[in-house]
């Protein structure tokens, strides 16, 4: 039998990556990686430290560069590769990352008119331009329609798809008008590759849709148009041209047009699967199965896990969303995460500390015992996604001498972000979702023992980590795979082209020890700062400062 | 009439300065300062990060050099300066920095039995080794003799007199034994250059004597042998050899030695003064008067401030000390102060943003508007020592994101001893101390417009500045001149000798109005870490935290 190949092709916040993988085992044969070409490194930002946003040509070029490149780099590392030995195509972007189409589905940045209109590019994940928003949606679904908020959390986040619209229809009207409806960056680039763009032909995947944009079969689909039109009559009239076809990513939202084939030298006709935000194929590539949390940690972190949907699964307040069939056919997909983990150490790399370097400052932090340091910090630099889900949430360290050194701090933050991942831990666990085995992947997964061994010593489990670099490009490989047939169904599939490092970083128990009396100081900062569970508490106080900072930027 | 001059003899921290004053204007003729030889710039550090000594030797050696390279810049900078122009010399030093004396009153340190024992060296004012022994005394003095406590704000300091002398016992007990009586460093240097050095000679200051041993006239001097020897019997034995003679700053302790004379070329005889600690010197210097608030800011601040003693005065607390005659003759004195203010902003340039600079800082700082940075800090990085009187709080930093800058730290870190600051000025006030007018003194003072913006923006009230850069070496110039009769009392020697700079910082309403909000977070933070004023606080997490830290480190 001839070798079988697919492809995932990854877009992520700077670059979008191009891995071709083996079918057969998952050998990642050959992997392109092409930088945006707009803003500051494929990110466009303005004086507004909350906004953030890309620019859709960037997924055009990016995936003909990264396509043509990676079949060039795959037939030289393997002989036996073929570019039509490729049998499928996987997608996965970052989410929620919507977009404004015009009527024909063209991204309208595409029309002069809105070349350098930032509300017409797509809205990038860690966009916060859209709190107001957030906040009034997460109102009115509590009064009106609860059974939307009890599937993400609680809250509806302003990084999220109708928080990002509304904002656009309150602050920019002239896109709102203009466009006929919106796409999350992870269905755009499938319809793109498969010519599906055009209403009547375009396919929305139900991750994004169900995470992101409160979709759920059982109530119908997309929030119900007189829910919209309370928020505005304008919200409930673009219901109506929103898709109806919201699918999962075990079917092809169709085949590469010969156009696309043409450009990039795969075969025409082969199988592009529904797109997925990038923490949930990145979960199946690095082998999610019932039990199992799997951990994304990158400059924010994804904790993703399943569990069958043959019963029922209560409601977890705080965690962002379950979704039937996000991550795996059959399963209910959970996803949880951390606003900033990487972003947090970049802070204090290249914000706080400048001149200082991830090297020394982890040098110096390894060398440090638990508690050593007399610090303790909250990690919500950069607000709270699990389980607090409030953005206006700050920084906060606590401890300082007059002695306090940069290492000590990298490795109070270290430990802060290792304490977030706990209280997320327990959180599924005190709703009933069992935590069995942790699995994490991402750049800081692989290149920090020091951060591996805190999330052990803190969380008192291993820590496994995948053995592909590149989980989320592996997992959209691995859709491909099953969406062309290679396999049954994920989990053989998985069990064929996953798998994990021989190294398992095992938890210290007097460091544990240390830990778990460290762990219920930063509680009591967590409840007192990020709840209302206190009398004469402190939860107004990051809030305030937010409220008096825009005064004095205004 | 010739021109007379005294000298104003000022033990730092680090080194000691000799300045030479005109008696009839206040004129600083010359300045000679000479750094301490022994430990790291003069201070003598362990591990133990608590602790701070130094050796006396640097005393004795400091008023040779310093006294007589002061006459030889005074004589070149002046044609009427001659020594034996010179009228008297006034003290002041750190303290409480008190040394352990053999029977004939030499420092233990120079035996050389004791040579290197830490124990055995003056035990510098910001050494707190003795933070338990100081809880000890505290929750004694409050169930036996609450009246001690009343006059230093409730709580006795482990920077304090008896704190050290009795960690010397518990720990050191071969120096506490081999030591015949105790010294503050502001009486072992009058006493030294007078020849009252043994006991029957010695004199102490009322100054150091009250503000940190619990002296007073009204129970009938130090703290009495039944409550010491509650504490220990040998500390109660000790009672005994402390010395009855305990005085005020308007008398001398005796005459200037002619061993003394011959070394540095002053004439022999001329009066010594009762010595003073530095920032009461200082006060001096920076013209106190009923009404006037002193701020001597350097690595710390100490806040001076005096009344008429005609009446009584309530308790003040958390204030550190209120002494009858401690500043000026026929005044209380009362002192307060913050534990750390340049040190906090050192910290931040040396320690946590090493490379950068208090011109880079400053610099950016000033570019920011009130509330701009969303940060807010406790001034508490060396504890506090007004209002709260607590050397187990640390600092605290919230309102960070992902792009908080050092200079929005530092501005921050600024704002923060400013609201300490206006904390310590509100519980005067509150307790009928009416504060008029604030004159600032120290290097800070003179050289950063922005902090005294920043402390006229937060308290909503004008800084003023003394003329003077060296208040306190002045300070005991003035008291000199008092005690050789060239002036009647002090209020008419300062009226010659010291003064105001014409440029007064003036607040601005709008940064104020800022800043009262962001002081009601502060005092929310304030209340919640450093008192027991909540139900479910968070008194216990920065002392739990240098739990686990000590815990950590042993």
């Amino acid at each position: 039998m001839s070798a079988k190949y697919t492809i995932g092709l990854d877009y992520g916040t700077n670059s979008v990556r191009a891995l071709v993988v083996n079918v057969a085992n998952g050998a990642e044969v050959a992997s392109a990686v092409w930088a945006y070409e707009h803003g500051v490194e494929g990110v466009m930002l303005a004086r507004d430290p909350n906004l953030a946003r890309q620019h859709p040509a960037d997924y055009v070029r990016g995936a003909e560069e990264s396509l043509r490149e990676a079949l060039i780099l795959a037939a030289k590392a393997d002989t036996k590769f073929a570019a039509e030995r490729v049998i499928g195509i996987g997608v996965d972007t970052t989410g929620s990352t919507p977009l404004p189409v015009d009527a024909s589905g063209l991204p309208l940045a595409f029309n002069k008119k809105f070349a350098n209109n930032p509300a017409a590019m797509a809205w990038l994940w860690k966009d916060h331009t859209s709190i107001k928003e957030a906040g009034e949606i997460t109102a009115l679904a509590k009064k009106m329609r609860p059974q939307y908020l009890a599937k993400c959390g609680g809250t509806y986040s302003s990084e999220w798809f109708f928080s990002k619209i509304f904002h656009c229809l309150r602050t920019a009207p002239e896109v709102f008008k203009a466009a006929h409806s919106w796409m999350e960056q992870s269905d755009f680039v499938p319809a793109m590759l498969t010519g599906t763009l055009a209403p009547g032909k375009f396919t929305a995947g139900v991750c994004a849709a169900g995470h992101k944009g409160m979709y759920s079969a059982t109530w119908g689909g997309y929030p119900d148009k007189k829910f919209l039109t309370k928020l505005d009559p304008e919200m409930g009239a673009l219901r109506d041209r929103l898709t109806a076809r919201v699918l999962a990513v075990d079917t092809a939202v169709g085949g590469l047009t010969a156009d696309w084939a043409a450009k990039t030298g795969l075969p025409a006709g082969i199988p592009v699967t529904v797109g997925a935000i990038d923490a949930h194929t990145g979960a199946i590539g690095a082998g999610v199965k019932p039990g199992t949390l799997v951990k994304i940690i990158g400059t924010s972190t994804c904790d993703i896990s399943v569990r069958e949907n043959t019963a029922a699964l209560a409601d977890v307040p705080g965690v962002c969303g379950i979704v039937d069939g996000s991550v795996l056919p059959g399963h209910f997909g959970i996803e949880a995460g951390q606003s900033a983990v990487g972003d947090i150490f970049n802070w204090l790399v290249n914000y706080a500390v400048p001149g200082s370097s991830h090297e020394e400052l982890t040098a110096g932090a390894a060398k440090l015992k638990p508690g050593e340091s007399g610090l303790l910090a909250l990690d919500w630099n950069n607000g709270n996604r699990t389980v607090l889900v409030d953005q206006l949430l700050t920084g906060l360290l606590v401890g300082q001498t007059l002695y306090t050194k940069p290492a000590e701090i990298y490795r109070a933050l270290i430990e802060a972000t290792a304490f977030g991942a706990l209280t997320i831990i327990n959180r599924h666990e005190e709703y009933g979702v069992k935590i069995e085995e942790v699995v994490n992947c991402g750049g800081i997964a692989e290149k920090s023992p020091l951060v591996m061994q805190i999330y052990a010593d803190v969380t008192g489990r291993p820590m496994k980590v995948s053995r592909s670099g590149q989980t989320c490009a592996l997992g959209s490989a691995v859709a491909a795979a099953v969406v062309a047939g290679a396999y049954p169904d994920f989990l053989s599939a998985q069990k064929k082209m996953t798998g994990m490092k021989a190294k398992i970083y095992k938890p210290n128990a007097k460091a544990h020890a240390v830990y778990r009396e460290l762990y219920a100081l930063y509680m009591q900062l967590h409840d007192a700062f990020g709840t209302r569970a206190w009398q004469g508490n402190l939860f107004g106080v990051m809030k305030k400062l937010i409220e008096i900072r825009n005064g004095a930027q205004a």
